[in-house]
């Protein structure tokens, strides 16, 4: 079973492409490592693109998966009442919600981030009857129609091939322009011509827009101008969710609730597709069946899920994801920042990015490439793609942690 | 852990659907069968929807995902390079693409039908540089914005809160009005008002739309018209696929290849997310990375399909469909028709439909839920949902088919 | 001050079109014909594409008009009150509407149909509630975006440049699919894909469309359909109206009372811009100033229309029109059809079109130059331009009238 | 006829504006002067929305439409060659175009500001093959499909009825943001969610959105950064051309030649309805027939229009302009800011605005309404309507001018 690549390269559309940067077959993995069919191993710095924050086949949550399979438990039962459903709405609602005192009814969509992205502008829409939803410069939301059209790079909205309507993008926390007094003067003016939106979009970090941080301040003054306006916030969860930035939900210590969360990635624990959005009560507004899609109950990630909960609090993951954030920002600010004065690095728990914006458009790209070939996977974002992403499970251990930080440092000193 | 029901319903969003229909807890589930917490058991019609061709729980399937977690496999891989991929693909080249002659790309899209027709949609407009799509009155092709455009039922496209643009409506077969007439009518007349479309999206049997069953010359005849047209033609085959017509795709027997197909459900074989869309190779125009998702890289999916198409094969599913087909046609035609003129029935493979259109309003509602009281999972679709959608797993047994049967004819004769 | 045709050349936009088709310079004009600046003189059987109902220069028309320039009577005056806009409303309302029972109030819009057709739009879709509105293929209902967008040439909506939304077009009468049949169907299935539209646009004959001509019958049908379902009919009256087939408004004989109706081209009885339209009381639900226009008060135009209708009155213009379409019927069906039998002949009152789309497509385009070069001005219309279009002033003599028909017989011989 | 205002008011509609704030029947005008069928008189401040630069009933242009319809001249001919359109293309080429370099063609369209704006949305994005347009908050384009789209006001678009797509809008000069750094933001960023744009829409002064003035400098900023990106520049000249603001064109003080140049209002001299494009000749790519009009050749229009030419540069009203300018900035600075430190007053040219921005909602309307009770017609504008619009006949002689001011004046005090 060797060197069959051959066969994806043949049969697999060109759209293909993290297998293009990590040109190798993978067979195996465990917790912060990827194992190839022959046998060689990967310091795992992507995550799955944040789907793994608790590791490739986490022991405890992979087990539960093999029992509830063994044992014939239901995995596919569309939106029906079953047993793992129940336990996982239980085990969300006790644990998660309800020690932070929040409020949220639930609600499973198709398993997707995208899809719970596209159910929370259903929901904007009907509560408001209004058809604007502001996002900002740099986010991504998704990759269909709906989500789209709040997902700004250029390449992924050409790709739509169709108008990408009811949107409107305004400058993110750090631009140039004032983005929250930009915001409030097109909400008070009459002939700002952009009509009272529904809704906005925020991502408390912007992981594909660059790894863009976001004041907690600046979350705060956002939330009032939402509620002062009547308009909904939508936080979207999907890779900043589930303990990256060191709390649950990233947005806890900016001390507000948002009207609707999606949670996707993560959520399942275990890298299963599924997707779950949360909302407050008020503005339940969809009719039965409104919104749907066959894999709306993925079985197998609720068992997953629930595992993860259990998992997470009695192995103390949050408080390791902060002691996890001191450690990665010290190595960046020694060890980093000091090759050359012209990198930037920026972050907030266990997600990170080395910018190389001040450098050649290639240069991040190329040390992407060579990371790879030094053990390390790990994917570029932001503009340019010139942000290096920094996004291992939250799990890693100190030492694969510290020996992934040195591959990354050795390969930047090499390659500038 | 009884009648924890009421967790579900104070905490989930009001849009849930089915669990209102089959209001039990379910539990476990094998083959046809599905077991509440309870213990009681009910037969299986409805298939998650057409995602259980299979059956529940299928032993040979699910043992291959069990030893597969077992032995570390990856879970989560996004598209890179993995084994289980470099299997599923091998294995659906050599096993079902070759023996018919289909030169197809595939494209592993977002884990659902919805995703795979949004990708479909991205490709034909890229590669006609058109922006129009004709979808057939009475079409399913999902909830996010791009496929809702193309779904035909005013309550789904309510749901959008958007105008829903770019698409072109034309009756189906068996409609009033010739539809490939009017097709070809407004294909040629420059004063038509209807910019030609980059592709026609088609289901051989309507689902959702009430079981509508497209004659192959028919669907041969439409083929040729696009191909006159330069227009692409895209087969749905999210709930028609996998064998559910007797032939493992839906339009084998109109002797056509359309340019893209689309496939999810049943393609897993055991009901978890997966979608798969096929292409002919010259239309194989997406950029790396121009459509993508977290998800579209679910190896247990992976293992599973290929598991599937070994068990298909070894026990001649096929086959037993068209039994099945001629077994239930019979039925129906003996013993449904036969308690009330106003009945219709129709359907292939199967996929079969007992129409109450001439009926009041509620009847098939009510048979439905009833049908349920009597330990039978059976849903309703078509307009004003009058119609009752007949939708076993394909390896159902010829016992419990006929024991479904029995409680539907029963069920009519007593609510009729 | 001959041959200065090429300052226009060198100096107008390539956008120009009748210039190219009818190239001497005009210098003066009466009644039927036109002057060339060198004194030849033409056959007038274009009317300014239905503009000059009452001919060039009605010399009872144009006196009104030099007496209320000597006098200092206000040009321009928005929609303020004026002395002429009050006589104008008081004789519409005493000779027009209220002999005929009609109910209408007044709205003036901007100076041309499509911006009357403009103002409909927006009175539909506040008054309904809904956006889509219904056009006929063959439609032509003017070139700004919101009424290129009810108009069915693909080359005028190609033109638009951008996407042209809410409209849906249907086949016309006359067409192999039955028309109002297909509409009943869209509008009872609620899986049509087509939301239920604010209105119907409706010419009774399509002149841009080739001098297609409904039956009565057929429209008062279609008043029912729309009764029936409450959607509203737009009578599109631009070419037709102003006594074109014999009756003020084209629709009388029909029997219906569309909700609104709007007029332009002839309305000012002298070739000055103005539109006009009107609407049943009830849906008058624009709020003061929501549709606008600064020439939407063009006093030398009301003083135009008002002597229009003294003149039409005193003169006896329709029953002068019904003595020329028996005329034109006659002359069509003995000299013409006999010449080929693929030539086609259709019209009402004094709309007239010869269609040639049985031969090669240059086939009209070059009879009608060489009408022209043989004296008389007459245009082409319909699909791929293949009906020539007699339309001459409702004011022309018997003489001039056979005149011009003699040279289209001619000419056509000397082409077939 | 005394009083017949009822006649109006019982069957014109609703949406009438101007009639209702000036509400006396008007029967006669004169240069600055208006007269009510009563005889009463009133100074005329508003020249009907900028239509009548050159005055009511100017005796010099008005004598050489009497003239040419008194000897046959043809009042319509499309867009035929005609003897009165070579004469004014010939002298605007030569007085207006030639003398300032600038090298245009001209195209002619309906006779409105809108459909002149609707033209040139279709021509750039012809041109450019880009959809997105940018427009200015505070901007007012016209109230058809196309052009509203360009226009900011909340209460104009909603009354479209539909969405209104493919424009962007960013603060206009002395806004808070810096609206060029904005601008040049999105236009370099790949994330900015916003398309390239076709063109940019430029009025140098806004009317509508309360004379807002913009600095030279900034216009030639602007013009830079669209030719850096190969963005057209659009000036809507509509209301701010025809010498309004001291030279023919507003932006001639900015030394820059826009791509295209929008004129209606003024521009027939007299207040006749007409516009006219212009536009460079690389960007003169529309096809014959792609925009078109029944009005687009308003011969009375280009008769008055090459008068009022040559009653401009005879009697040197420019230059008189300037003069005013001086004039009325002085008397507001010394009069009216005087009276409370809230006011405040802009303007270039002859048009300017008394802002109330400071003081209650309803002051700025009431003083309107009190000011034609006192004998001066006068609208308001911008946000709110807050803004005392002064908008005399260029050719007011200076004692009418100091006469209506000081009603204005008075009447402020009055009020305050």
């Amino acid at each position: 079973m060797k060197n069959n690549i051959h066969i994806i390269e043949e049969n697999e559309s060109n759209v293909r492409y993290y297998c293009r940067r990590f040109a190798k077959e993978f067979a195996k993995a465990k917790m912060s490592k990827m194992f190839t069919a022959d046998g060689a191993e990967y310091i795992d710095f992507f995550s799955g693109a944040g789907t793994l924050n608790y590791g490739h086949n986490n022991e405890y949550i992979v087990n539960k998966i093999i029992e509830y399979l063994k044992n014939d438990g239901i995995i596919h039962a569309l939106d029906m009442y079953t047993s793992a459903k129940i336990d996982f709405i239980h085990k969300f609602q006790n644990k998660i919600l309800i020690p932070r005192q929040y409020d949220y009814k639930m609600m499973f969509c198709g398993p997707s981030g995208t899809n719970a992205n596209e159910a929370a502008l259903k929901i904007v829409r009907k509560y408001t009857g209004r058809k604007n939803v502001i996002a900002f410069m740099g986010a991504f939301h998704g990759m269909t129609l709906g989500s789209i059209a709040l997902t700004s790079s250029s390449f992924a909205r050409r790709g739509a091939g169709v108008q990408l309507d009811n949107t409107i993008f305004i400058p993110y926390y750090g631009a140039d322009i004032d983005s929250l007094k930009y915001l409030e003067m097109i909400l008070e003016d009459d002939h700002s011509g952009i009509e009272k939106p529904a809704a906005i979009f925020l991502e408390t970090v912007q992981g594909e827009g660059g790894v863009n941080v976001a004041d907690y301040k600046w979350i705060a003054e956002l939330y009032d101008i939402c509620k002062k306006n009547q308009i909904l916030l939508v936080c979207d969860e999907v890779q900043t969710g589930c303990g990256r930035v060191g709390t649950f939900f990233s947005f806890e210590k900016a001390g507000i609730q948002p009207d609707i969360v999606t949670l996707s990635k993560s959520i399942s624990g275990c890298g299963l597709p599924m997707s779950l959005l949360l909302l407050k009560p008020e503005i339940d507004c969809l009719d039965a069946g409104e919104h749907n899609g066959t894999f709306r109950g993925n079985q197998l990630a609720f068992v997953g899920a629930s595992a993860a909960i259990d998992y997470v609090i009695e192995n103390d993951v949050w408080k390791k994801v902060l002691n996890n954030e001191r450690y990665i920002k010290a190595y960046l600010e020694q060890e980093i920042l000091s090759i050359d004065s012209k990198i930037q690095c920026r972050g907030r728990g266990m997600i990170w990015g080395i910018d190389f914006g001040g450098f050649e458009e290639k240069t991040c790209n190329e040390i992407s490439k060579k990371c790879f070939e030094n053990g390390v996977i790990i994917e570029t974002s932001g503009r340019r793609g010139s942000v290096l992403k920094i996004l291992p499970p939250l799990v890693i251990n100190r030492e694969e942690l510290t020996a992934g930080l040195n591959v990354i440092k050795k390969t930047i000193e090499d390659s500038l």
